[in-house]
């Protein structure tokens, strides 16, 4: 009996994971972490009002959500002062980003990014077949000019940034950001990944540029609203890139329950101000413990700082794993140079201080 | 300033829908439904014990889900006395058809289905640029041997059988699909569909054969255990098959309260009986209400009761608006001569009442 055959391309991927949960290192570890500060998670939470959204959702759980998540895209759209049809909602960027690459990007179509950056979006690219030219950071940023002259020497499809960046927490000004949407090439598109804009300076955002479908942007409930678990991301565009997600896009691929919840989220701008001070306050802190113990926290924009452990990659993956010996969860960039840091994402004041008390453990061990 | 260029694929598929929601049709009638019965939703609702874990999970939905789903695997591996290797959790069954076609189906690859069987599975072969062949149902039932014929004269990568079948509700006992199974060309994947199962008779569901490479099995927390909102469903199929999503599947779709809910929801065995029950006693209600207003029932193994009109897809047509006129929620199947029939999901005997009511008067309007 013949078995089935993968597609050429399905037969040409690795099983692969852009990341593998902590969960899985707790079972191999047998033991729960002490402190989760490695997939820049908001330990702080979501605002009490989503979770009682949820609750009460829960019940109402055997039904489907509404395949158009209408009244969230209402809510987003009048946030953003655009349009509903400017808005896709998803669950999570990664699976809009998933869409986006399946939409735009076929066998050998060139992509660009920069080398070290979102590998989920790279795993997507990959996954549809896309050929990705990556350009280096230039002094721990993403590069726009460097992304934007690669993608017009190689015909880029979709380019990608993220601003503020991970994994680094860099960040561009919003004029840089225009500058770079004013230079985008004739028919690419730039992913314009917003998904830690909440917790960045204010100027950090360009203005929506509702009509240029040159430009999509993707923003989460994940981070700044502490929702990671529910899967709720959103796109912003002009109406007609978003409407192409219609075309392939899982209709009834949102949870209801994160739906009432992202609603409820969104609404309780007193809770999002609170979790931006203690972001903010987390975000000092890690800087201290870096200087407490030598090292150099980079200037972040996000809900994780990238300490730079002074030597080189292997240096900091040796810290790193001491850190997780010690039951601290943590992540680090995947490329040279930027793998001379770590990179600790905020969490409360508690888990701060259990990273403090660990940092110093760990660097005893690189003697 | 060109336009970024969708796929050639991309660019041949229409914006479209598999099913319209509820909630668009509330939005345009200005109303709310009367009765929810035509996304055969289960609307006595999941196990207490599962809503007390989603609302438990609700404070800790900061945290991203397991990518792993790995308790949740471990407790249906146990349930079907299969290895955790053998089933893959997704968002739904939707989800999982998806990747499905993503990972067997390239341009023009044959798939075969019935003619009026789930359209979302169309849509994800279209998706995918693969070309499906139909075969007719035979009396309301799908008809395994037509579909095999037609899988081995055009060398289907996929066949598509649901047992029991959406949207008639007929069913094959074992004994028919171990026959299917048996029968299935060199080369092709069976995807057995049993989002029912578990509401139809003992003797439906064939035995695992897990190690058949050619088979995988599709099973869903949205119908008996009414969880539709939360986006759970799982493939049980030999390790080599279900390896192969690791090669493209989302790893973090999965959401962490939905996983919470579906681990309670399968411990649960009151419930579900409780469930069953309460679904025969639904169906009965149905079918009496059909006789009653001179029409007859089919016969189900699921959640939903086909209704036979009596005459054509025009006239039946015509009744199911009448009754969503009156605020009642059903649905009906697309294809003739099964289009003679409207589809009405199993509901609480006060929303038997309300259909109760309005079919006869929507029978008046015939006239």
């Amino acid at each position: 009996m013949t078995k089935p055959a993968l597609t050429a391309l399905a037969r040409s991927l690795p099983a692969s994971v852009p990341f593998v949960g902590p969960e899985a290192a707790e079972r191999a570890n047998g033991k729960p972490f002490i402190a989760r500060l490695g997939a820049n998670e908001n330990t702080f939470g979501p605002s009490p009002r989503a979770i009682a959204a949820m609750q009460k959702a829960a019940s109402e759980v055997w039904m489907y959500a509404d395949p158009e998540s209408h009244d969230l895209r209402i809510a987003l759209a009048v946030h953003h002062g655009v349009a509903p049809e400017n808005i896709m909602v998803g669950e999570g960027i990664d699976t809009l980003l998933g869409v986006l690459v399946r939409l735009y990007v076929g066998q050998n179509d060139p992509v660009v990014t920069s080398d070290g950056a979102y590998p989920t979006f790279n795993y997507h690219v990959a996954g549809f077949g896309g050929v990705l030219h990556k350009v280096p950071y230039l002094d721990d940023h993403e590069d726009p000019a460097s992304l934007i002259a690669k993608a017009r020497e190689v015909g880029a499809k979709l380019i990608y940034i993220a601003n503020p960046d991970n994994p680094m927490g860099t960040w561009h000004n919003a004029d840089v950001i225009d500058q770079m949407i004013a230079d985008v090439p004739d028919g690419s598109l730039l992913v314009l990944d917003e998904a830690y804009i909440e917790m960045a300076p204010a100027g950090t955002a360009p203005a929506m540029q509702i009509d240029n479908p040159n430009l999509i942007r993707m923003r989460t409930f994940s981070k700044a609203h502490g929702m990671a678990g529910a899967r709720v991301g959103y796109a912003i565009g002009a109406a007609e890139v978003i409407d192409a997600f219609n075309k392939v896009r899982n209709h009834f691929g949102m949870g209801r329950i994160s739906q009432a919840g992202a609603l409820a989220a969104l609404a309780d701008h007193d809770w999002l101000a609170h979790i931006q001070t203690q972001i903010a306050q987390a975000r000092d802190r890690i800087t201290q413990i870096a200087a407490d113990n030598g090292l150099t926290a980079l200037p972040s924009a996000t809900n994780f700082v990238a300490i730079d452990c002074g030597q080189d990659g292997n240096f900091a993956r040796r810290v790193l794993a001491a850190l997780i010996a010690q039951g601290i969860f943590v992540r680090m960039p995947f490329v040279a140079p930027q793998d001379r840091c770590i990179r600790i994402s905020c969490g409360t004041p508690a888990e701060m201080d259990r990273f403090a008390e660990a940092l110093p453990k760990a660097l005893d061990t690189m003697s």
